[in-house]
């Protein structure tokens, strides 16, 4: 299961003790992993379009929350195109969640992830999310102190709300080394295509990257629940990284076990009056 | 060019004469079409990521709207996993337009509709649309006459000012035949794993094809204007209509003629900054 592998056990974490550039449960390369990642495309659809109709059918609560968290250039716009992109777009809900807005900042932290969870029957994905705000928001000083300390445990009963609500809650740490950062960004220099991409405020994040790393540690460690547990997802390297993402997904889904919702009208009636209708 | 032979000629227009099973624009069958469309993915994703990075870069307003109609089973959730499945998911809108809520019915009915444009960068989707104000709102007499007649003028300054703000809309219709949606309603109550995808007010709806057919016909006559001129898309052929609007959007989207925003900083500065600094 990857989703033990990947998961993250209880108690302190070290970051630092986990290789961003490993592989843990994949035997294979680059292009094993690619075709891999090829080979989930029909399964997952299949799954999704059985979580899809379980919702529409009416009683069924379940769907599924990915929260996708890391570092500036670990992957997450990646995960979404290589990984979420094999899902069919009409179930799934992307949300990127910004620096907040004044009318947001007027509210609980929570208040904008409330509006933005996925309904039953969908797949939600927090591109960034309520994280951010004992991430920025401890290393920059965004808050006081108390507010920071008092949000890992609102962050913890808002979690369990959305779990017994019908949620899995799927949440992804991409962890990748500075050395690869650093080289995503000079890439990002290099190519007159990505421009677009570099900040140079991405620079100024950088500085405080060993702020960064020990901030995700508090938050690994503080919101790691039963009910929603915390996964790193190796990142250094782009393939293992959207396949890994796509098998949590897929272990997700497939045990669910999900059939396919009976029929609420009476078939063969509705066959006859289909028959009958003259166009 | 797909867009001149799916356009619809001013003046009347009389569906019958429009064959749903034609291939307009395609040589060849179903297995080259789905190549065809498998072929589009890579050219399609180029082109959203540099519409994506236009629409980030700040002043470069241009975005897609690409409005689906269509009979039920017409396939609009076919074109969107199949279609709109091959863009990357973090550009694209998908709106699916329901019957009306309590509020949305206070309040005019374009109001819903503005508030799901699509921002710049992106494309957005509608399933079904304002246009259903004009479609079921006129067959089942959902608003006095009056009413839907002042609509069709509506729609069309609304789509104008959309227009002017940056947006390129495709209008498509997908069009079936009346034996080709029994077939399908049909193949929905034969395969349990598709009962979920009918309902028995379906057959409700197909008895007024008729008038639903002619409700089509003076919506794409009024609304065909040049700022946002309608397509008809013949659908009895799933694998045509997929290629057909992905094409399309490719057209559109080739017709930008986009480039890569100019990096807004100093790109030797930052390469130092970013050597320079130790983590």
């Amino acid at each position: 299961m990857i989703s033990q592998l990947l998961g993250v056990p209880p108690g302190p974490v070290s970051l630092s003790d986990l290789d961003p550039s490993g592989t843990p449960g994949f035997d294979g390369g680059k292009s094993e992993g690619k075709q891999a990642l090829a080979d989930l495309a029909e399964p997952l659809s299949d799954l999704q379009e059985r979580l899809f109709a379980a919702g529409r059918a009416g009683d069924d609560e379940r769907r599924v929350l990915l929260v996708l968290q890391g570092m500036d250039t670990s992957g997450k716009g990646g995960v979404m195109r290589h990984a979420v992109g094999l899902f069919d777009p009409q179930g799934v809900r992307i949300k990127a969640f910004k620096a907040p807005t004044e009318e947001e900042r007027a509210h609980d932290f929570l208040w904008r992830i409330e509006r933005e969870l996925p309904e039953a029957g969908t797949i939600g994905i927090f591109d960034r999310s309520h994280y951010e705000d004992v991430l920025i928001g401890r290393v920059r000083g965004l808050a006081d102190e108390d507010e920071i300390e008092r949000r890992y445990a609102a962050i913890n009963d808002f979690e369990q709300r959305v779990v017994d609500g019908g949620t899995t809650v799927v949440k992804c740490m991409l962890h990748i080394s500075a050395g690869e950062q650093q080289a995503r960004l000079l890439e990002r220099l290099d190519n007159p295509e990505k421009h677009w991409k570099y900040n140079p405020g991405d620079v100024d994040e950088r500085a405080l990257w060993h702020d960064y790393q020990r901030a995700y540690e508090i938050a690994l460690e503080r919101c790691n629940t039963e009910a929603a547990p915390w996964h790193v997802v190796p990142a250094d390297r782009k393939w293992y990284r959207n396949w890994a993402v796509a098998t949590l997904l897929h272990e997700t889904l497939a045990g669910f076990d999900l059939g396919w919702p009976a029929a609420d009208f009476d078939v063969e009636t509705e066959r006859k009056r289909l028959l009958a209708l003259e166009v």
